[in-house]
């Protein structure tokens, strides 16, 4: 993956460091290839595929960035792509998916069953259905960027206490927990989900996956996944400190911090996890605290309403 | 100065290559410690003074990020920092310039002269008095952004053809121009303006230093200095392909660009490059240009204006 996927810089705020009294580092993912860490994953998978299955092409489903992720990769490998993606997607992802040259398909995300869509494609074709985060090749990929933050961090003095990623499925905070596993005794890795979708949070009360309720609605278009992965699950379970709730209202607030103190575009999913570092729900002062920004792909009118928090 | 001011990642839009048919290279100084590029010349400048000096302090004039350089680098080295702003700077510059510890002494950009009251804060305090751009140390800090662009150029196998930098007194596209002098034999470096306030321009035309009519305006706050300098005229006569002059409409449409395609926040300012590379005043089919985007801090309602223009 190296000099395809972009190392992005670990950055930090001055200002907004003094107003917590601790160090908050956010990692830039939304300045990666395509605009999210999803490359990462995708890439890590598709490249993995044989000649013969590289050949017939790839399916995927998903909100946005994942799409934009494999279909960037798939063109990378000479590889056809076609992915589902809900009608109500922000239109900045859906004409980028297109810009990488995939075919998109589009479901209703409150009525009809993406992995049946997706699925029926990729029987009918022969093409290789690459999941959004239950497979090994993608949850490792996203780790990459727990191991460049790790790097950066050192490089930087930085001890982390906690890391923050946002969770959808759990690709991509799983990923960071087992690139880290044993880096560091004291740290802790949490996920970010938003209120009302928060699966991963009331999975890991119960013990098993539990899935959100069909008619919950959030402006975090990328985390609206029904339930964790098998796969990520049993990783969340053994290795995460556990999940963060926040609220639209939240989320809006720390894309006007991206943008107010770190120059960042984020778009709502991407600011989760650092909406639950200013959140309050886990102590601050005196520690520091590295958040995953996984993604700036929002449309104008959410991202100039989030500017009315600062 | 490394380890302090940050090696900003060099950004291309994959998309926006393919609208013109060549590579944009964007370097994103805007998310540079104090949000612009002024921290590099501020720093290389002041940590060379000696510990009487030091002890005494600085005093500097700047419409903002230059103020905001000086004074996080005066925080940086123990040492008091007195800022002459104007009046109508954007209030996040003003803001920050404080959040480093340094005091703000207002005057009014069109009827009052920011030399002669820096010149007198400096005359009774004994202050070290460091000039925005007309100072070697700092044309050298500046030149910094130049080596990090050449050698991350290289890195992405991208010959560059040509470079643009934002240019008000001239002190970082000299500083690059110096910095990149015989690295490349075909390599041409331009400085970016806004129009009405081309005295760069109108200066390389002439021969000798011409002023800006006092009259002009322009939202490209930080690019409003009344001429050259003379170290920084005798760089540019000698290195400089020339001056590309842009309209407040062409850096409003580059904002919503770095926006859109790069996830970078952009000043007005800081946009001018970009404007520039995409104005078809240079050919960018299948050529390679790299433009600096210098500062990220702007007020959010013209923030806002900007992203009308996507």
């Amino acid at each position: 993956m190296r000099g395809l996927a972009l190392a992005t810089p670990l950055l930090e705020s001055a200002a907004l460091n003094a107003q917590f009294g601790g160090r908050i580092l956010v990692k830039a993912e939304s300045l990666q290839r395509t605009g999210s860490f999803k490359f990462r994953g995708a890439f890590n998978a598709l490249s993995q595929l044989d000649g013969e299955a590289r050949r017939v092409g790839v399916v995927a489903y998903s909100s946005g960035n994942h799409a934009q992720g494999v279909a960037a990769a798939a063109q990378r490998l000479g590889m056809a792509a076609t992915i589902v993606m809900p009608a109500d997607a922000p239109a900045i992802k859906v004409a980028s998916t297109r810009f990488w040259g995939a075919d998109v398909v589009f479901y209703d995300r409150y009525t009809e069953e993406r992995e049946a869509i997706a699925g029926c494609i990729a029987a009918a074709s022969g093409a290789h259905l690459l999941p959004p985060f239950d497979d090994p090749r993608v949850i490792a990929g996203q780790g990459t960027v727990g191991l460049e933050l790790a790097a950066q961090a050192a490089a930087m003095d930085a001890r982390l206490d906690a890391v923050i990623a946002p969770c959808s499925g759990g690709g991509l905070v799983g990923g960071i927990a087992l690139a880290l596993e044993g880096a560091s005794p004291g740290m802790a890795v949490y996920a970010a989900e938003p209120a009302g979708l928060d699966d991963m949070n009331r999975s890991l009360a119960a013990g098993e996956r539990m899935r959100n309720d069909p008619a919950a609605r959030s402006i975090c278009d990328a985390l609206l996944s029904p339930s964790p992965g098998v796969l990520t699950f049993a990783i969340a379970r053994r290795l995460l400190a556990g999940s963060l709730v926040v609220t639209d209202d939240d989320v809006l607030g720390a894309m006007a911090i991206a943008w107010r103190d770190f120059k960042l575009v984020a778009e709502p999913s991407g600011a989760a996890a650092l909406a639950a570092a200013v959140s309050g729900q886990i102590p601050l002062a005196g520690r520091t605290v590295a958040v995953v920004l996984s993604g700036g792909n929002v449309d104008r009118d959410v991202f100039v309403a989030a500017l009315t928090r600062v």
